[in-house]
């Protein structure tokens, strides 16, 4: 795609024609400047199919804002909605809305508050509070939206990978199968989530992390064709990357070519001083491979090197593998554990894409308006008992039990203080059966969760670093049942009781409202 | 995220580290200007689980040349190679590559031929053949994937949608559930293959199309909180945008609420002489909906005024409200063909991810290095037949039946000739057993699919009217077997006798090589 073309449909102009429609009615009817708030939560963790989330990684924040930070109207933008016409052919945007988009279109005016990047996330929770003029917060949505929900989908996909590879390293190697230059946006969740590195050269250069790789099929092939064979190949790559070789070896066949071929050239470079990084297998019975290439390597004195995977993995795949070798290697007289501490995934098309889950249902919708100084409650009936707003300005609190272990998120209204009440009355989110009540005693601790995400303070200037060190702090407080790769345990999610009975409160308002206009 | 890290991150860094590793390697092995040729092609038609495409629609070509032509290493690119680090703490790459790459690391002297965007392709046969220096065209690889992977699985998914809805318009609305800024070339091949419009500002402006849309349900809960209802927030529409008045009405309740409060405000547009639109159905059942609210609006004079569908459409799901409004409408009095035809289609998520099958399985493959003046074909051995290159330089044709369809797809050694060739003597591309001879009498014609697509003439230059027009024609000539959304027939992919004599050659020389190394 042209520069100029990646430019504008990167800029504020990546948003739907319906926000800005929307924008000039409410400026039209002089709501543009009116406080709105909206909220930003997903209904569903990711289900794979066979397998399923318990939880999510929350990341895309820092990118969020890093956007809104630059991104406003510009007359290039004013210029293409000037074009734009209606069916009677008069234009769609008239020029007063477009002059007070050149002068105020940008998103200085917004607060963002929510959950800090990295920390393990629940569904109907709200993550991120936005607050602002009408007009902007709207425009905003898609945007929001789309750097939210795909980062967060990809870092709690890497989350499930990096727990099935027992922590061993995971590299991603998906921009070939990504949605065009999404892919990048993808690395970046999947760093903040369980990735260690990726071989995307400008993304990781761009968020200073080094890119990983080394050979492809196709280096090796040309040498076969050339005369010089997969010998030739590898020694040409053992002489230009003496410490940093190595070897994919299975471009001809792994057991009878590839591996006595690599070893064959770790002893050259033994003998030259240098020390050989390993190989990589990607394609066959990744599990029976890995033993034999692990024995192989052991007997010609190698114990040391690294064995990556690669080749359609997911996190099944991982758990599968490293089950199977648990298995099978103390059969070889070998010790499963020794072999597993050498191996590292290289993961592509099924981090990248989400395999199973291919998106996450996160949504922003309008919670408040503040009409002079009084916030009003907004509320969407709908058919789906699920699927209504809880209203209002919130706070979200996670209660710890005596474990340290989290055991519920719970909405409550802005000023409640969960903190120094002595007994929780919880409700469920939809169900008004459900309800339960927590014993100051029965808990550890309470957490506010909220923190103001805006601009250097909170958001922008967060690092990737610190973000891994909520998910796993996050990760390590979360009951392992939650945590399991297939049919996890559901976390609770819970409303207090002020919250459920003023949502009951405008549930009805509504529904009469409904039957009267 | 930051413009500067987009621009280094979808710039020539938008590769795989490998890519540049094996780049070096050439260079340091006087390699890096042979030519080389790589092939685009993929394995498998997507599959979505309970349906499957039984072909693909080309995307991606156009974007791809726009980006070879403006994207190079400069300065920028350059000093980001050059701080990486090896295990020895040396730097991975010398400045000697480097400053070669800074004065040749362009795409200028690629070449690029294959079949024209929105053409219908098949698995197997190479949709794209590159020519050029061996280090650029790898470098190449991660980026000509991923342009033309995504827009064809996105251009294949859209003409799917296209056909289930009986041609109707399908707009494009994913941007919120996309990849990252991946979603504007998921718009460009939406719109290649069968969507008519995105509700996406920016890449809309960029292609040279009007984006789409009205409201969301954030403006009638925000005239509700405010005390004006949802016939308040119908009639500021109205007011606003009297001529492209298309009203949501499901935010209370659709046909209590929203279809009469619509039809209230749409009789005061007529009153003043304004035509309405139509309305959007986005909750409950659509097909029933759709029959309401269409007699609604006959029966107050809006027969004429559109009906727009969305939440959560796929082609099956289209596919099956049409199925229902054409069993239900005549027991209700109704013409269903009468109601399809003021339909519209907005897709979303299912659109933008191609739900079901996220990824198409394209790769690039090394066919052939150039040695001196001769081409030596590249193969590469691997355990999975159906995973053998077909070696060499190569021409594609299609064989037309005598009913004008398509029949055939074959693979040629470049210089064969089946326009003149009496007798076509065919091999199944994998298995030796399966080989048929097709008569000059049982073909209409045949025709030669390979055109020269390098920057002005073939590819950057051309449009998405021409590529749709494509679409059309090729789809009109396949056979309906292989169109049919569920189990479609398989259309036959085959070798020429001559290539399929030097694969088998080839394969053979390559495993005595394997043995012998």
């Amino acid at each position: 795609m042209k520069r100029a073309h990646r430019n504008l449909s990167e800029g504020i102009l990546m948003t739907d024609q319906y926000q800005l429609t929307m924008a000039q009615l409410y400026f039209r009817q002089g709501l543009h400047r009116m406080p709105a708030q909206f909220e930003y939560f997903y209904r569903n963790n990711p289900s794979y199919g066979s397998h399923q989330a318990g939880y999510t990684v929350l990341a895309g924040t820092g990118s969020l804002l890093e956007w809104m930070a630059e991104e406003r109207f510009t007359e290039n933008e004013i210029a293409c909605l000037g074009r734009q016409r209606g069916r009677s052919g008069t234009p769609l945007f008239q020029p007063d809305f477009l002059d007070w988009l050149l002068q105020e279109g940008d998103f200085s005016q917004i607060r963002l508050q929510g959950l800090q990047e990295g920390r393990v996330a629940h569904p109907t929770v709200p993550l991120l509070t936005v607050q602002g003029p009408f007009a902007m917060a709207q425009i905003l949505e898609t945007s929001l939206l789309n750097h939210m929900n795909y980062q967060t989908l990809i870092a709690t996909k890497a989350a499930r990978m990096r727990q099935a590879a027992n922590r061993r390293p995971i590299l991603e190697f998906g921009l070939r199968r990504a949605q065009g230059y999404g892919g990048n946006a993808g690395v970046r969740g999947a760093l903040v989530g369980g990735a260690d590195a990726s071989s995307n050269v400008g993304i990781s250069h761009a968020l200073g992390f080094d890119p990983k790789g080394t050979h492809a099929h196709s280096m090796v092939q040309a040498f076969v064709a050339l005369g010089s064979g997969e010998l030739g190949a590898f020694r040409a790559y053992a002489e230009t990357y003496p410490d940093d070789c190595l070897l994919l070896v299975d471009t001809i066949d792994t057991l009878k070519s590839g591996i006595p071929n690599a070893i064959r050239v770790f002893e050259e470079l033994r003998r030259k001083g240098h020390r050989p990084v390993g190989i990589r297998l990607d394609s066959g019975d990744l599990a029976y491979l890995t033993l034999s290439a692990a024995q192989a390597l052991n007997r010609a004195g190698f114990a040391d090197t690294a064995i990556v995977l690669s080749n359609q993995l997911d996190e099944m795949v991982i758990w599968q593998i490293l089950s199977q070798i648990r298995t099978e290697a103390p059969k070889l007289g070998m010790n499963p554990e020794e072999i597993i501490d050498r191996m590292v995934f290289g993961v592509g098309t099924a981090l990248i894409t989400s395999q199973g889950a291919a998106a996450l249902d996160g949504v922003y919708k309008l919670t408040a308006v503040k009409d002079g100084k009084e916030w009003r409650p907004a509320i969407k009936i709908s058919e789906t008992p699920g699927k209504i707003i809880n209203p209002g300005e919130k706070q979200i609190w996670r209660l710890y039990d005596l474990r340290d272990k989290a055991v519920c998120d719970v909405l409550a209204i802005k000023d409640e203080r969960l903190d120094v009440t002595p007994e929780l009355d919880l409700h469920h989110p939809v169900d008004f059966q459900i309800r339960r009540t927590l014993k100051k005693e029965e808990l550890s601790r309470v957490e506010r969760l909220y923190t103001d995400l805006n601009m250097v303070e909170g958001g922008a200037e967060d690092t990737i670093a610190r973000m891994r060190l909520r998910r796993d702090y996050d990760l390590e407080r979360l009951d392992d049942g939650v945590k399991r790769m297939v049919n996890p345990h559901r976390y609770h999610v819970s409303l207090t009781r002020e919250l459920w009975e003023l949502k009951q409160k405008l549930v009805g308002e509504r529904l009469s409202i409904g039957k009267r206009t």
